[in-house]
């Protein structure tokens, strides 16, 4: 008799996104033909810029032809989006090889895969409010996972506890759903943390493109001794509007060992194993994102949901409520007005102005009483959302 | 200290397609300007079909304008591609809802992801000779394997042996590498092996579409009681060129369920915690596959390989040699000639005619004295192989 994979019993039902559904479904039901202003969910708005769609469209013609044919890719990436991504890191002054970047179908999908790597009695630790999937993929694989709060008082940028033991250690700068970004001594903190007990950390950043004081790390292979405690994650959905695309990569530097075993090494074996590489087609829009006129493109739409930020900041600085994230970072994390909980300001929002956004509550206990906006959405949407927020809570 | 998944020291290095490129390299490097006739690796050569280019360049197209744009994709698949394939099982008499149907980025990947439904302690059972991935994911993961032993004398097609208890049972019909097909009766064999013992069956039909003797079943759900004992894992690669450009569906019923939990649940928060989706533009180029255009023109793409699959048994009826596969199947398994082995006749015939099979003792000790053709290749050097393999075993 089979015995299914028992952990997902310990798994809680996930409400958030489908308690949003749910409301703002009934909500439209019971108000037809009234337009909701949505700022909660984090996807793009804006299309693919001009130098991927014409990458994407030379591609297809290319599996036109039998001249110009791609059947398998290399399990681990096509060479010519892994040397395009070397190139990236080289003008932050990071040096890889190829061989240390993995092509991905995007970050979600790697941080589940990439736990595969490690052994099942590793201890977690999630730095809260996160994102939801940190946990269950770890609960999925019969993980104990330990939580390490973050509030206002550390600016939701919390230091290593010492007396702790994490073995795994998920980093997501600049966060989600807080938007705050660790500095290069908070984050060199952590490294020096994970390289004196043997952890690895797992940096998420799928948010680096919207990091704009220069003194903050985009990568944490920016930092002294990164190489031999951390895998860091990337996307192209939120840099590039990849969210419906699908595209991303993984760095895992040959220097990253742990009992005898090269993690590099056995990640190769896990893609030659495991998949047969991403769309040809696919991954050819992606190296266009890193040509000068993709980069140039790229830039200007995180730039119009800079300006979205910066609208919402404004507000929120005009009615002196406490917030953090929306200048590095396309979320803000904001502090619930009048002692309100998460849900009842969500109720709030949507009953009285119309307005869409997130719970804190969701990503976590210590979320309750924040709320998050997403910088995603329209222009048009995010003012008439900022007007309307100042209008109702002045 | 992170504790890595010591199970990777347990994986045998995988020599079989290495060495063969090894081994191509240095003969052409020693023999410059000298052409081989590629016969080995089960890559396709023929483009993919105006249907699905037609399709691609609109969903690039829909990618490009923000009113068409799409983002995050539903984690199980999109709902136009599901139903599609729910059309397709229905004319086959097979009822499916579109809930049963997860869209994947291909089969590989998803034959390594599924294995995270079972807990470790299931015995696996792999059905030699057999595709070398089967039974390396599952070594990852720290599972004890099984072999049942196939040869000449059950026409590589064994019946389930009621001694065993195997949990999760590994079929591959069409075969890869043998290029057998299990009967409908046989294959109600196993059906009902899986049913009486709770075990579960990982259907591998990547090559339904090569069938042509119409009695044979493409699909397990062909077969009675197939809904409460099977998940058929399906591929776009070689019914429609895909290789390079990824694409797959896996199909699990809503009536499997196993010591109280429903794998079809599972999976769904399997998708919904570790995936973001697969590609807008590829789901859109696979729908196009199912179009009363695509099936013909990807028919006609697979009567290109099947004569190829002709021409070369016409070669080895010639020759007297036994073989299985060809018919209803991309791949044709021969015996090696004069007793010789593998890789004797793998260097054989690379030194002699400049022709490159796969060794079948790559497969599985089982397959030592045996050799995969793949009728992947071009007609030309289809035809120019089986002319010089006639003239050199003659």
């Amino acid at each position: 008799m089979v015995k299914p994979n028992m952990y997902y019993n310990e798994l809680k039902d996930s409400y958030l996104f489908y308690n949003i559904a749910q409301k703002t479904r009934t909500y439209v039901e019971n108000h037809p033909g009234v337009k909701l202003l949505r700022m909660g969910i984090g996807d793009v708005s804006l299309p693919l810029c001009d130098a991927v769609i014409k990458a994407l469209h030379e591609a297809v013609d290319d599996q036109a032809s039998k001249s110009s044919f791609h059947g398998y890719m290399p399990e681990c990436g096509a060479p010519f989006l892994r040397e395009a991504i070397v190139k990236y890191y080289a003008k932050r002054g990071i040096s890889l090889s190829a061989e240390e970047i993995f092509v991905s179908s995007g970050a979600s999908d790697e941080l589940g895969d990439i736990l595969d790597l490690f052994d099942r009695s590793n201890q977690v630790l999630v730095i809260e409010p996160a994102y939801p999937a940190y946990v269950d993929a770890n609960v999925m694989a019969g993980r104990k996972i330990m939580y390490l709060v973050s509030g206002e008082e550390n600016e939701f940028l919390p230091e290593p506890n010492e007396k702790t033991e994490a073995d795994i250690i998920y980093i997501c700068s600049p966060n989600n759903p807080t938007g705050a970004v660790f500095s290069r001594s908070q984050l060199q903190a952590w490294v020096n943390y994970a390289n004196k007990r043997g952890s690895i950390i797992l940096f998420d950043a799928a948010y680096e493109a919207f990091i704009e004081d220069e003194i903050l790390p985009h990568s944490i292979f920016e930092l002294d001794g990164a190489e031999t405690c951390a895998i860091e994650i990337c996307s192209f959905s939120k840099t590039a509007g990849f969210t419906g695309t699908r595209l991303g990569y993984t760095i895992i530097p040959k220097a990253l060992k742990r009992n005898g075993m090269n993690m590099n090494e056995m990640w190769v074996r896990n893609r030659t194993t495991k998949t047969n590489g991403v769309s040809y087609i696919i991954q050819k829009g992606g190296a266009a994102v890193f040509s000068e006129e993709g980069q140039k493109q790229i830039h200007e739409n995180i730039q119009i949901y800079k300006k979205n930020a910066k609208v919402l900041m404004q507000a929120l600085d005009q009615l002196g409520i406490w917030y953090c994230g929306g200048k590095n970072a396309p979320y803000i994390w904001m502090k619930c007005p009048r002692g309100m909980k998460s849900w009842e300001f969500f109720d709030y929002l949507l009953q009285e102005i119309q307005v869409v956004g997130t719970p804190g509550e969701g990503f976590g206990a210590c979320g309750e009483g924040y709320f998050r906006f997403s910088t995603f959405s329209s222009p048009e949407d995010t003012k008439e959302a900022a007007k309307r927020i100042v209008k109702l809570l002045s």
